[in-house]
């Protein structure tokens, strides 16, 4: 029984998987806005900036005061003040007159354009000689030229960079309305699993899923909770999945990737809820036994035993998922960082079988190519020696040595 | 007096901002262990499996017992147990002997190899059919054939990556030594600046930088310490700078970029203490009058006053100098997000200034385009639409329109 499963596609998981609605919102500081998923649009409150400023130290002036002037044929002009810098100058600049004026000051009443200070001379206490002539709006940013009043700055779904949370800064948003964080349930399961601070005995290994999976879990955006470990025992592990789902988003257990294991995990699955287990098995290498169940509105998922298979799986699959749950917009690259290589070693695949290979990168005298790490699934050091991965679509049979292909780096 | 600075080239300031050290090492736990930066090797302290496994589902046995084993001439072997998962078996397969294994458990003495499940026929109680021959070694990990004990595991100098913190449970280390994230103070200086909280009169704006450059910080692994406003008064800027020195490891400041503003923060940096400033001002843009000095073992930054400026130069000269105050190993691509694009506009740069210019992609019917946007440094908007930098080398005059161009991305 449930030796043989019944493969989804890598597509037709990504589809199933995509079907999870955000956990919620919550109110938070700016000072903890980085990196979070906005909840609402960011709408300009008013212009900015809110009146016209220099973009550069010099004197405000008119325009026309300056028309023809140049290096041999000066115009000068009576100097009436300076721009404090966090006030506005108290006066009026008319016809004839200057105001010294620092970047971001705010232009005076009557100047339309400043000067650069590199082309005036002060020739005597209050008198300005000014070499070159300017159009009105030189050297000033003119009021909402940066952002108008009304503007959708942001929009819902962002995930916040550090301009972002800038703009949050420049309009006074000191506190925003993001996604909650999904909060993310990591177990390990297996009668062969101890905790790491514990020296195994012989058949025994070290827990290493519950700290890789919760790592992903946490460079994906999510809250991981450690779920502790379980041995192969249906009522046990049902009894700490329902636990866990009381006070997570979703929950990830990692079995043994034995028939036995994953039986139980798809029987508990099963049992814990409607509408259960959405698909068991996924037409992928590493990691084909993967398992999904939907319990209400969560996903838990069952995922391979092997380290190196679910950290591929989380890579492949879960990771937009995540995302998806903590709110943000969709068509994220999950991969922002590629790089283009030949492959150094043919890789053969069946076809409808999606494949993710681990590479090194290394460069030679005739370019960067990407060497598939040798070991098997089996091998934690495989993924911990690897730079990425190479994606070998569903449709291929393979790659050839030396044929191109785009490297997804580990960051 | 400080109108005119003496520009170091980009290269130049690299290698100044290159001469920092690390700044100590602390030990944490695995659990906070992602991301961190090793301070000592991971050297294997055992074998890894420690003793073989089988890495299939099946049954253990001597390989020369299905010596010309097939589907048409099977061979029977007797069925003498099980091995029981995190344990192993008390006995010894003899010759005709097979006992049940699956994925993960340990290898019983006397056998040899695994037989997948796939190929074995149980017949009666004691007895299996098995259709193949094996190799000895098939679906068996040899003890120490993924990690053997001794083994460099990870290096000193290596960010923690989730597969990195799965192999540091993998050899139980819960504990492990990694430089301490260095405290970055920032500060932002500037009569006309206020809390993002506040509604600023006229001539005042809020505080962008010192949430803008924190986010930076906080991004490039570092730990930013919010250091507050302080008017462009050097008494009032010293004093701020020295306190926050006694609590951080490095100290960025960012001020209004107009000349009398720069020259406070270089007499207060040049006062504080020895070397005292490094450089004022790089050949680049944005962000020209970019100050550096070292007071003691600690950089001190006179960021440029306008957040898009600041940013820039935090990304293009800060953010490496933050990974070599954390210990980190270097060569590490501070833009491990690329694309390549067309440039849709022409942009021309002075030679021996380095460019770095605010783009959007776009993807048109003949490809992704990278597209300028429209705006000066004073606008923040800028750098918010934008989806990355493209860099234009000091050696270059400019790239045309249509040329190809190495899009940096913003992650």
């Amino acid at each position: 029984m449930g030796e043989f499963l019944i493969l989804k596609s890598g597509a037709e998981a990504r589809a199933i998987l995509g079907g999870f609605d955000p956990v919620g919102t919550e109110t938070i500081a700016l000072e903890h806005a980085l990196d979070r998923v906005l909840a609402e649009d960011l709408v300009a409150s008013e212009d900015l900036p809110p009146s016209p400023r220099a973009t550069m130290d010099g004197y405000a002036l008119r325009a026309r005061d300056l028309q023809g002037a140049s290096e041999s044929v000066p115009c000068y002009l009576k100097l009436v003040g300076t721009v404090a810098m966090g006030s506005v100058f108290p006066g009026r600049v008319a016809a004839g007159e200057a105001v010294g004026i620092s970047t971001g000051g705010v232009l005076p009443e009557g100047a339309d354009a400043v000067v650069m200070i590199e082309y005036v001379d002060r020739v005597r206490g209050d008198e300005i000689e000014v070499h070159r002539s300017v159009a009105a709006g030189d050297n000033v940013i003119r009021s909402g030229e940066d952002v108008a009043r009304g503007e959708i700055v942001l929009a819902s779904g962002k995930r916040l960079r550090p301009q972002d949370v800038g703009a949050l800064a420049a309009f006074g948003r000191t506190e925003v309305r993001v996604f909650r964080r999904p909060i993310v349930a990591v177990l390990s399961t297996g009668n062969e699993i101890v905790a790491p601070e514990l020296v195994p005995d012989p058949g025994q290994v070290r827990d290493i899923n519950q700290y890789a999976l919760a790592s992903q879990v946490r460079r994906a955006g999510g809250d991981p909770l450690l779920g502790g470990i379980v041995a192969d025992d249906a009522d046990l592990l049902r009894a700490r999945v329902s636990t866990l789902l009381d006070s997570s988003d979703m929950v990830m257990l990692s079995g043994g990737s034995s028939v036995g294991v994953r039986d139980v995990a798809a029987q508990v699955l099963s049992l814990l809820g409607s509408p259960g287990v959405l698909f068991h098995g996924i037409n992928v290498r590493p990691g084909k036994p993967t398992l999904c169940a939907r319990i209400g509105q969560r996903p838990v998922l069952g995922m391979p035993g092997y380290p190196v298979s679910s950290m591929v799986i989380f890579d492949a699959f879960v990771r937009p998922l995540i995302w998806q749950l903590g709110g943000e917009a969709p068509g994220r690259d999950p991969w922002p960082g590629r790089r283009r290589a030949r492959l150094s070693r043919r890789h053969a695949s069946a076809p409808g079988r999606e494949d993710w290979v681990r590479v090194r990168l290394e460069t030679r005298s005739d370019g960067l190519w990407a060497v598939p790490v040798l070991g098997g699934s089996a091998s934690l050091s495989t993924i911990v020696r690897a730079d990425g991965l190479v994606m070998v679509e569903a449709g291929s049979e393979g790659i050839g040595e030396g044929d191109e292909v785009e490297v997804l780096l580990y960051l």
